[in-house]
């Protein structure tokens, strides 16, 4: 096993600004690119980080510490945040993701010891037991694999312009 | 078509800082993170970003401003930078990147008006006819295809820690 609770938090914090950084200020032909029909642009992507901040990590992790196995976590809509999309610019919600990954940062330094948690049990709605540890490293990989996401769709936009250099474009060639 | 060149731009300049922030002072852990023998860590791809500053993109790019179809671009290397690496830290490293990338979008400014150059045609090795729409629009691509590379690399880290949760993280379902 790899995870350290420390290093783990090295990139939760880096995400948010790493994001702010890339993405504030782009022109919407970059924002609202995306890979098709029932595809996420950048800003649908910032919208499911944030839903993934508020019921997601935490209410799951304090889940575990107080119900242990007893009780599987409710289910997590992967498409909630299309009901309730706000007209909000871009740069506001990448402040929004910021402050509350911020919070969120705070709350797991209070609620977990590595030393004594890590191992800790609850209960997946469809996998069955899950540890504390695996659904940190999974907060991790989950920033990772939504940063790849933006990039991607975002790569999209140019797929025709390229030409001939598509074919050693490794991320128009999934 | 939907290459802009100004566009273009605001991806070209954003790259560095965004990795730079992003990879600047992480854990050894993170940063040598690879898919295994033959595969590049983070460090090896900031790497190879310079050294496409160095050798490719504005080199290609005079190149057909002064010779057009008449001589085939020099076949860049794509492992050259394993050559010549440097002991120097990643911070040097993404340093290095933002300076000379820095310089190259003022030349690319400097040597190419959007209305009259675009369409202005070289002689890949490969390839044969390209366009500077497309050499340019791959500089960008480029950089999108490496931080992709550069997420991907470092979430390989986890692969395990993240227990059953593997099944819902594209990024190790490749």
């Amino acid at each position: 096993m790899n995870f350290n609770m420390e290093e783990a938090i090295e990139i939760l914090e880096r995400t948010p600004q790493t994001l702010e950084y890339f993405l504030s200020g782009l022109p919407a032909g970059w924002l609202q690119s995306n890979e098709g029909e029932g595809t996420w642009n950048a800003i649908e992507v910032i919208e499911h980080l944030i839903e993934g901040e508020k019921n997601n990590w935490i209410p799951r992790l304090v889940m575990i510490l107080q119900e242990g196995e007893r009780k599987p976590f409710p289910p997590f809509d992967r498409y909630s945040h299309f009901n309730e999309r706000a007209e909000k610019s871009i740069e506001h919600k990448l402040h929004e993701f910021k402050m509350i990954r911020t919070e969120n940062i705070a709350k797991l330094k209070a609620l977990i010891d590595p030393d004594y948690h890590l191992e800790l049990t609850g209960a997946h709605p469809s996998f069955g037991i899950v540890k504390v540890r695996e659904l940190l490293s999974t907060w991790v990989v989950h920033d990772l694999t939504h940063i790849a996401q933006i990039v991607r769709v975002m790569a999209e936009r140019y797929r025709v312009d390229v030409g001939p250099w598509k074919e050693y474009l490794g991320i128009l060639n999934r």
